[in-house]
């Protein structure tokens, strides 16, 4: 599926010098030509660094001109003078179209406790201010631009009519662990052409977020830095969708941002499996989410499908400990379509064709099933593999 | 230090072929002559193994007169059958004294989901009542007889006088992960032959797990057979102790307790380091409890710590996101003794200092600081290795 820019936008990326390697992209720009409603959401972390405070004061919004990005340094743990910076750097963009400062919305991603090199920035942004463009390959350089540890750029799209106007929603995202080797973050940006009023973006971008960007997860490490943004600005149609094309509109933003939130675990570093968990029969939302986490963020259980071993007991015991009271007698486990364990008690199965179908997939499914209510919740996460100690151990700071 | 058994109990470690490998110990005996006080605090996983259920059943109790423990197998996930396993193992070692089942406590370690294999539990039972000693040799056997993936057996002791009377307490425990691989369990079992009233005991075991057994993580997995057991048969004091004495008696029972904790992450799977965190300045011991959990089981730090990575960002953003809220200006971090982050800020240090002295200490100290109360944690982990990832992943079941 062609992913389109949608009307009204000009993105850019560039190389300015912020990571060590100065030919790889590290500054992304993208400016709405007229102003758009702008939703975010952010890490939860208590140790947030100095671009989420900074965004977090001006969205909701309905003026939201451009959004300046970029990878190589975080700006967390920066005090003081990592907001000041955080201010400098939107001010540099909003000049670049004559704008005000909260016009602009910032992300940073990359090392932990550096101070942002201030020139280089403006440098950037000046550059990346005289080439945006609103075709694919303008798309596809600010999508590289923000990457860290990501072996691939991570894109999505969809194109839907509403009330016969065609609007489009793209969107790009980051992120191979919540935090690689001392780099931080999970980013995203969502942008549509389709009009929204700031509250109404708002409300979508946090149901949504929380069924895709909050299902993730490489090793469970929160980062200082994860931000989702989503621009609205109009060009397509003025007039916000109501009732069947809001839900529409709903769905369609719901696919772009599952695909983004998959590729992320698909990408962890090291990963050699991408594991779906499927979680459902409990009591609320919550408490399947909570389950689904656990098993996710399990050792145990991440170090068992990277070796292709169906050990259910691992991912039952884990089940057990995420804090959810449940019938253990009533639990059914499934992996890769066999049952393995059912009512409080193992189940016969052949081992060898389970791990063999392991072995064979890069994509494996997990399904736990309990009999508490009717709450499902789909999770994503990737497999823990020596190649992920690897990275993570043998990087210096 | 010499470790003695404590007066009036006997124990015994045998090879029954429980293991696959018919040479290793796996049935322990304990016998008090004397029926004893016996607390225990158990796993609070949802998914509890049978063994676990049974004792429960039993603690707080005033007249104990054995533990039975297996290695090999769990008797986890095994529903109404591994209950009445748990139970006809407590009678078979009741019959050796003539007592009655609910006198005898079990424990289980090793694979989930197995049926015990009963023919072979009556004969270990039978063959530990035979040869059952009060000597050194006795209690390594015993102790060897609960490994499962431990390198060494772990035991500890302490002898203390109390108004005139010399009073014993002993301890023994097993574990190299809260799951080894597809292995379950920390298994502890305290003897003293001082005496103690069966809800003191409980309290006292209580409160001391909570600051030995309940700081101590190796990758995080609560297990399903998790168990200490804390057995007093007054056989060396007749008047349980009180006052002062009893004050010197839970500080050197915490000893034993802690001694034994630490043990268990110095032999975590795989693990190059043995890393105590300790967490001060919080509200309550619930928060610094927290804190120093999260920071123990972040896989990031945990790499950093195996690749003698001075990684701050990694510390300072796992307490961040560990539920608690605290001033991120108030932090200080040190490791080994040196300030890596202050006050918010990045601190000038000399990585390479640092280190050097991470890679050449086994013992690694992380020490986090806050500026909220005056509580305080400390907690023991292992570090994460490419040789963990081996371990668990190349296993097969």
């Amino acid at each position: 599926m062609a992913i389109s820019v949608p009307k009204g936008f000009r993105l850019a990326g560039v190389a300015c010098g912020i990571k060590h390697d100065a030919a790889k992209h590290d500054l992304a720009l993208v400016v709405s030509d007229r102003p758009a409603a702008a939703a975010g959401v952010y890490t939860q972390n208590v140790v947030y660094a100095a671009p989420v405070a900074y965004d977090r004061r001006i969205t909701p919004s309905d003026r939201v001109r451009a959004v300046v990005a970029n990878s190589g340094s975080a700006n967390a743990c920066t005090g003081e003078r990592g907001l000041d910076d955080a201010r400098r750097m939107a001010r540099l963009a909003a000049e670049t179209f004559a704008g005000s400062e909260d016009q602009v919305l910032v992300l940073s991603t990359g090392i932990i406790g550096a101070y942002l090199p201030m020139d280089k920035i403006a440098q950037g942004i000046r550059s990346a201010a005289a080439g945006l463009g609103g075709d694919d390959r303008a798309l596809a350089s600010a999508a590289r631009a923000i990457m860290t540890t990501d072996t691939v750029p991570k894109l999505a799209g969809r194109t839907l009519s509403l009330s016969g106007a065609d609007v489009r929603i793209t969107g790009m995202a980051k992120g191979a662990g919540m935090i690689g080797p001392n780099m931080a973050t999970m980013l995203g940006i969502v942008l549509t052409d389709a009009a929204l009023a700031p509250d109404v973006a708002q409300q979508l971008l946090v149901r949504t977020a929380d069924a895709s960007f909050n299902c993730i997860s490489v090793e469970g490490h929160m980062s200082t830095n994860d931000t989702v943004l989503l621009l609205a600005n109009g060009a397509a149609a003025e007039r916000p969708p109501a009732g069947d094309d809001l839900e529409a509109f709903g769905r369609a933003l719901s696919e772009v941002c599952v695909e983004l939130a998959r590729a992320i675990p698909a990408d962890g570093e090291g990963a050699s499996h991408l594991v779906t968990i499927e979680v459902e029969g409990c009591r609320d939302g919550r408490a399947a989410r909570r389950i689904a986490k656990t098993v996710a963020e399990s050792a145990l259980v991440k170090t068992a499908i990277a070796g292709a071993d169906p050990n259910w007991g691992r991912i039952v015991s884990a089940a057990g400990y995420a804090g959810v009271d449940f019938d253990p007698a009533g639990v059914r486990l499934e992996v890769n379509g066999t049952v393995l364990y059912e009512a409080g008690r193992p189940v016969e199965f052949d081992a060898r064709a389970v791990s063999d179908s392991m072995r064979a997939n890069r994509d494996a499914l997990v399904r736990l099933q309990f009999c508490e209510g009717r709450a499902a919740c789909r999770f994503w996460t990737s497999d823990l593999t020596a190649e992920y100690v690897r990275i993570n151990a043998d990087y210096h700071t």
